[in-house]
């Protein structure tokens, strides 16, 4: 594996670390900024001369300037740039595509350097040494690409190892200083891409991208784009879908399409907007209606003055055709209009690019939403267009290329989101996408073969830089990802841009945020969606988020002044912004329940929601004023108040409630995990089992003002009650617990009564399971208690594997802390038959009572990306007959749109256990695709809560 | 019949409108403040002497010294009080006790007066005029007895026609003044109660009886206690529990007993105090556990201490057992230890009474609880023992004698409620209980001889002031009154009270807001009661409130100082009270809806309501500043805040909802009808047809605090919208109706989108039906629109008797002011067998659609009186089968606890429609005892409401 074969750029600081396993994914490491012996001197005792040929493209002669402007920026040195090889004496950077350069031409012929592992290859580059490869020239860096594109990247390349960010732009990730540069490469480094298109989408670009263009650049124009195609290019990507909501690339600014082509972007129009002409060109450009069984002439002409203009840039183009502003098209699922339209579209471009074959100019034809059901139909396009198939939105793929499908030439790509307008619910605001969910989807594009093109919908570009740069390093080559090593990449990451003493607590953060971001998405996240009742769960994350928040502010205060920009838009924002918002929720929640139990101290968590909805205020407000207020407006989308799927147009303090206690004295009185009450209720009832939660909490509670006291009396000696009388002002815990030893094994029952004012008497009736202890004895595995058994996937007692098929655990991807999702590797075409030997993973669980119990397995929301297979989970108690679920999932309908609501999905069963004892619990793969994270068996008494109950005890 | 027999004492004012028909119920009338020829002057040229004989018993010479009181607070003049005849001459007012004066008996032996109409019957007085009883005696006023209480009601009878309300201290009614009083008989008067003991009980006395109780007297000692002794035999009652919660009448001042005694007041303790002994006596007195199986020896010690002490006191003992605090008995459902309790109880009667035999001791058995089903379990007591037969707390009868019964020696009677604690809820603050619905049940009881004993539990006594004297004036002769004549009742008690002026519009607002309080209690009010969203129901409500409001207010300000603290008591503030506390309700259950809308406005109702929950503490203060703080503490019981059946300790203030409208602008939008509002929701429909609502509101509202413009677009011409477009600053309500003259007969869609912010837009769905003209020419009666039609019972268009007995209207008695109960009279024994004959009403209805329909017919929660009579309601349709419907209702469970909260049962079937047309429904009476108020079928557009639609339009 590769994975290792890169140890970063280190600072003279970092060298201390060199020996520590920090690794990184990508080229492999050349560039140092310490004398190394044999060395290039880019920087040293001498200085390097950079040749280029002066008929070099104009991208390459760009990004050259870039290259010398870079090193300066990390050395201070002016590198001189010259395009006769021979104007050169010392050190040398030698720039050039081997396509047309003469002086790496020559190199080659003369064997003193080999560029032959790139030669025809799609945007390639080699890094090489040469000794002596002019008289003059004592050592050279030889940067080579295939084409224009592989030497830009071989530059970029040498400018990230020197030590500027592909984000010191974008995101203020400081240039790292060093007096001096040395190169050296022991053998050629060879740089292939694996995945042809790899790109990105600039959408939903209104408020936020839209704003700060507007009022830095003055719009979409080449102003702004050239930053973005530096970053693409210094990121080793080449496609661009650019903003088209209430823009038109091409049209708003001629610069535009000429500059892309020059700086190397292959330029696109969106999924719905063929023939490379903006949606919003139909306004300005387009006569009639935009329907085609009725206006065909206008349109095609439409088209035509479309591909004249983009004929001589690099292009992609996209086929078919959509209704207006990304809806379905009118003219409903016309398979056979919307074959003559590619069909039309088509001779267009064969009539107006006739520098090529029609197989030679790039074509994609993207199956979204609606269109998907066409393909699924029967309709079908050449053999030479890109199928691009999409996701649910929701990061979901929704269908991968079949066997059959893989001969097509013309081969497939995928569509991916990483922001959304639409339903369930638009997410717009932060990052919510975890790299191990990218990486799960990605992977299996990959695995399926779906790598022409790569691109994903970055919103407004930032705050997405995290996953930009993971998607775009995985489109460079997927390989250098597996289910192990996503945490190394986010470490390296962190660590190039923040140094190695804080790269694993970044690291940490990063996963952190977008775990919690990606279990529900902020925009869904509501008052109930952490559970207040039962588990602990909402104190459980909010106490996650606090910690955190302290090492995220932590870090920043002790990271040097250079890096604090860079670290707060990177780290400190999305973790605080995050937290702050499943805090004011929670603060919400606890609000309201108070409110309605009447809490005398309500009004604090009413002031608290409040607060907290100011101190998102307050980050947006650093956000904008961060470096002078360069990135004003990145945060202006809203994203608090949704009321539908759309946003609100201003975020929106979440309804709160006011309970006014009053002036006298009132016990109220709540049982754990039941939010009714006393008074309102005044018969509880409370289950403890001796292998389950071994204490519970009565919050005694005033509703009035005044104090009051309260009187405890229990019916039997083995209730421990904390406290068996006090005062109250405002709230008093008590701890109920059973002392197990004045207990023989076997069921009890007891009450408990709390006395409060005048005649207010709460009882709590209490039943108790003491459970053998020859059966507590001989339990191995997870054992039932509190009436139910919750397991971790990844924690699994035997895995079997069969036909080189295997469950493997993708570790960091789940929805807890402790939580990884097993899936069954590799991802090939192959199902089983019940019958036949398949992957199976085993759990030993331990049941102490007997029935049928409903089982809930959490699959991960993954879509059936196959026409022709299902997606059957195979779930066994020891040798009883395999219970086969059907989990096949569409991205429609309800139970599609919970599952990405939830980020799982579900699969429902039951268990039938006859008699207490030790079990063997099998989970069976039998269809390619699925991922499980967690299985919950009820027992009885499993509770409401979003993530489930913690992991049962395991014996 | 004796309705109009009395024209009451009148004013020189309200002379003026002696020919106006305004009735009153009681004595005839016999003293005027005017001179009356040949009448007796009390006070005129001459002024009246009184006789009285010096061995007259205490209590008429206590009575006398009021006459005299009350006689110079009206007049000025002191009239003389003389124990020799003879020393009087000129005019005179003779007083005495027909079995022991002398006088008397000279007068009737002389053949002057007769007094054989009262002559050994019980409690009974005759007022008669004699012209020279003596020599000296131009003419006498001869109030004669025919027992001790017989003299005084005759007494306080003068008092009252004299113009002093029994209410002067209680609820300071002020004395009429006038310079004369002339007394004029024509024919002798003569009053014999109908019902043989009369009396209230003081219960849930604490906080408010017992702390006003302690601040004015220091307890409940005979200085409190011969106020309520004077009130009760102003009001011709004669029966008293006394207040037991924390406290023993006989017990906690030895002058109670003796004084009770002596005023005339039968003493008795309540239905679970047994043998004349207070619950709490127990605590001081008692030994051991309150517990017959296991200390019968130590109870029947305390029992022989109380028979010695009251044995020379008219008493009234209460017999049998419950347990303490009146709770049912720990023994269970032990019917032979009850019985052979009263066995033993009766003995020691026996052993401790000994001028009497045992039978003429008065003995009651209370069947309250459990204890009634004791004896429907076959428990018997001996004959002569009274079965005082409860109702359900909620003023609904659960049993009277059934005709077997009827022979008891003992006879029954029946043991009412105006004020509860308990289930589903207590009701302890303000008068709830209409006359009208004490009338319906206390008529049953007259009817079917439950005339025994008739007590009502009054709570704190205050405020039940007019409740109070309409159950004791109706316990006197039940005769008085029937269905017609309650707000005549009313209207000549307001008139007594305050004068003729205002008394028709008093006795509106005390039907007024009894209707109010009793169609569902204050404390089981909630946000949640009226519905905002359907049949514009709490908008009416508050509506007919603010009117009733508005007349209090008006005539406070006009009417004399000297009536303002009694109007307040007894007709302000219950009105302003009551329709406060709704109104607070309505705000708040607004706020809480704009809330979750998102109105711009919602804070204006969360002022509102805690301005509303000030203004009700305001009212209170107000209550308790009233004549210098008389009745300060009457006020203290809370109510708003129930969590539970028990009251809360203290008001406590409704959760109130806080939104915070955000800075931006963004449309919000309610249809009539949906509390979801846009954009949570953006999908509505509407339906209307053309025989019902002819316009629905669409409230279009800002969710932020900038001004927004909206525009509508409608589908069809025949769509008329008030606005097309407009600006939103905070609210704008549109009217959308039908053109129907554009439209055909039949079904018609259409769609109506209005724009707000952004991309917002709302759809309305219109579905609209044109009825056809023949089918609405030829429609009769009730006619189906809007998918339902209601009808008030009272409104049939035919009805059939049987055997004598057939529907009635119960005027008044309803839950809304159009609607009026009716029931089956006579109240016999008689049922009817499904085929033969037997009373029916008819109401035409015209379907203008055909199905089955879920009819619902609202009945009193009326319950099942007779263990061997079933409920039997039928409804039919045209000629089809008869459906019988079995509504015997038992007081408990959730059907009676639903019919208690709601103040109405529900019989619910369905109707059988199978054409369009016209149809007669009919409800058909087989059993005795049902209340019929409303009538709705459900033709499927019926929607959730308390109240239910408004009456049918009527063809």
């Amino acid at each position: 594996m590769k994975l290792l074969k890169l140890k970063l750029f280190f600072t003279a600081f970092t060298m201390l670390l060199l020996n520590n396993a920090i690794a990184s994914i990508g080229t492999p490491k050349h560039t140092y900024n310490y004398y190394v012996p044999s060395a290039v001197e880019i920087v040293g005792k001498e200085t390097a001369t950079i040749y280029v040929d002066k008929n070099a493209e104009k991208g390459v002669l760009r990004a050259v300037q870039d290259l010398r402007r870079d090193i300066k920026a990390v050395t201070g040195k002016r590198l001189e740039i010259v395009h006769e090889i021979t104007d050169i004496s010392g050190q040398a950077i030698i720039i050039g595509n081997i396509a047309t350069d003469p002086v790496l031409s020559e190199l080659q012929t003369g064997n003193k350097a080999d560029f032959s592992a790139i030669k025809g290859q799609w945007d390639s580059f080699t890094l090489q040494t040469v000794n002596i490869p002019q008289a003059d020239i004592s050592k050279a860096l030889v940067i080579a690409g295939s084409n224009k594109r592989g030497v830009i990247y071989g530059i970029y390349d040498v400018s990230l190892q020197a030590g500027v960010s592909p984000w010191y732009y974008w995101a203020d990730v400081p240039i790292k200083q060093s007096k001096t540069l040395y190169s050296k490469i022991d053998k050629p480094i060879v740089e292939i891409p694996k995945v042809k298109y790899r790109g990105i989408f600039l959408n939903d670009e209104a408020p936020a991208l839209s704003n700060w263009t507007q009022k830095n650049h003055g719009g979409y124009n080449h102003k702004f784009y050239v930053k973005v195609f530096e970053l693409l290019l210094r990121l080793k990507g080449n496609y661009l879908w650019p903003a088209m909501w209430n823009n038109a690339f091409a049209d708003d600014d001629a610069q535009n399409m000429i500059l892309a082509d020059e700086y190397g972007i292959v330029m696109g129009t969106s999924h719905h907007e063929p023939m490379m002409r903006a949606d919003k060109e139909w306004d300005r450009d387009g006569e009639g209606e935009w329907r085609y069984s009725t206006n065909a002439e206008n349109l095609k002409d439409f088209w035509v003055r479309g591909v004249k203009r983009n004929a001589p840039y690099e292009s992609l183009y996209t086929m078919g055709m959509r209704g207006r502003e990304d809806k379905a098209m009118e003219e409903g699922e016309n398979i056979a209009l919307l074959e003559r339209i590619v069909a039309d579209q088509r001779k267009i471009l064969q009539n107006h690019i006739t520098d090529r074959e029609l197989d030679e100019i790039p074509q994609v034809w993207c199956l979204y939403k609606e269109v998907q059901a066409y393909y699924e139909k029967g309709m079908r396009v050449p053999d030479d267009i890109t199928l691009l198939w999409a996701d649910d939105n929701w990061g979901n793929i929704r269908r991968l290329p079949t066997q059959d499908e893989q001969s097509r030439a013309g081969g497939a790509g995928v569509y991916y989101h990483f922001d959304y307008v639409g339903g369930p619910r638009s997410y717009r605001w932060i990052n919510t996408v975890p790299i191990t969910k990218i990486w799960e989807q990605m992977h299996q594009a990959y695995a399926y073969n779906a790598n022409k093109i790569w691109i994903t919908n970055v919103g407004d570009l930032k705050p997405m830089e995290f996953p930009i740069e993971f998607f775009l390093s995985m489109a460079w080559d997927p390989e250098d990802f597996n289910r192990s090593n996503l945490s190394e990449y986010g470490i390296a990451w962190a660590e190039r841009e923040f140094g190695a003493k804080y790269a694993s607590q970044i690291n940490s953060l990063i996963e952190g945020y977008t775990r919690h971001n990606g279990r529900r998405k902020p925009e869904l996240m509501s008052p109930d969606t952490y559970n207040l009742m039962h588990y602990n769960e909402a104190n459980r994350v909010e106490q996650e988020l606090t910690e955190m928040v302290t090492m995220a502010e932590r870090i920043y205060q002790e990271i040097e002044q250079s890096k604090k920009d860079a670290f707060f838009q990177l780290v400190l924002h999305p973790v605080k912004a995050s937290a702050n918002l499943t805090k004011l929720y929670i603060a919400t929640a606890k609000n309201r329940l108070y409110a309605a139990q009447g809490r005398s101290y309500t009004d604090e968590y009413r002031l608290l929601a409040k607060k907290l909805f100011k101190l998102d205020a307050d980050l947006k407000q650093q956000y904008d004023q961060l470096n002078g207020g360069k990135w004003q407006h990145f945060m202006d989308q809203a994203y608090i108040g949704y009321e539908s799927w759309n946003a609100p147009p201003v975020n929106t303090m979440p309804v709160l409630h006011e309970y006014q206690p009053h002036e006298g004295a009132e016990m109220g009185l709540q049982v754990e995990g039941e939010p009714t009450a006393f008074p309102a209720k005044s018969w509880f009832s409370l289950k403890f089992d001796s292998l389950g939660q071994q204490e519970r909490t009565i919050e005694i509670f005033n509703r009035g003002s005044k104090a009051f006291s309260f009187k405890v009396n229990t019916s039997d000696d083995w209730l421990k009650i904390s406290e068996m009388s006090g005062k109250v002002l405002n709230l008093k815990e008590l701890k109920i617990a059973i002392d197990w030893s004045k207990l023989k094994a076997g069921n009890h029952k007891g009450n408990v009564q709390i006395r409060g004012t005048s005649y207010q008497r709460a009882n709590i009736s209490v039943e108790v399971t003491k459970i053998e202890e020859h059966i507590k004895n001989t339990a191995k595995g997870f054992v039932e208690s509190d009436g139910y058994i919750s397991i971790n996937a990844a924690n699994f007692s035997h895995n079997q594997g069969a036909r080189g098929h295997r469950w493997q655990v993708i570790e960091g991807l789940g929805r807890t802390r402790d939580s990884s999702t097993i899936a069954v590797f590799p991802k090939t075409y192959v199902s089983f038959e019940v019958d036949e030997p398949h992957p199976v993973v085993e759990y030993n669980v331990s049941f102490t009572s007997s029935g049928t119990f409903p089982i809930e397995v959490y699959t991960l929301p993954t879509l059936k990306m196959f026409p022709n297979k299902k997606m059957r989970l195979g779930i066994s108690l020891n040798d009883q007959p395999i219970q086969v679920i059907d989990l096949s999932l569409k991205a429609k309908g309800n139970v599609w749109a919970d599952a990405v609501r939830n980020s799982v999905n579900k699969a429902i069963s039951q268990l039938k256990v006859k008699t207490p004892g030790n079990y063997k619990l099998k989970l069976h793969m039998f269809d390619p695709g699925l991922g499980i994270e967690k299985i919950q068996i009820d027992t009885g008494g499993l509770k409401p809560s979003y993530l489930g109950p913690p992991q049962s005890v395991k014996l």
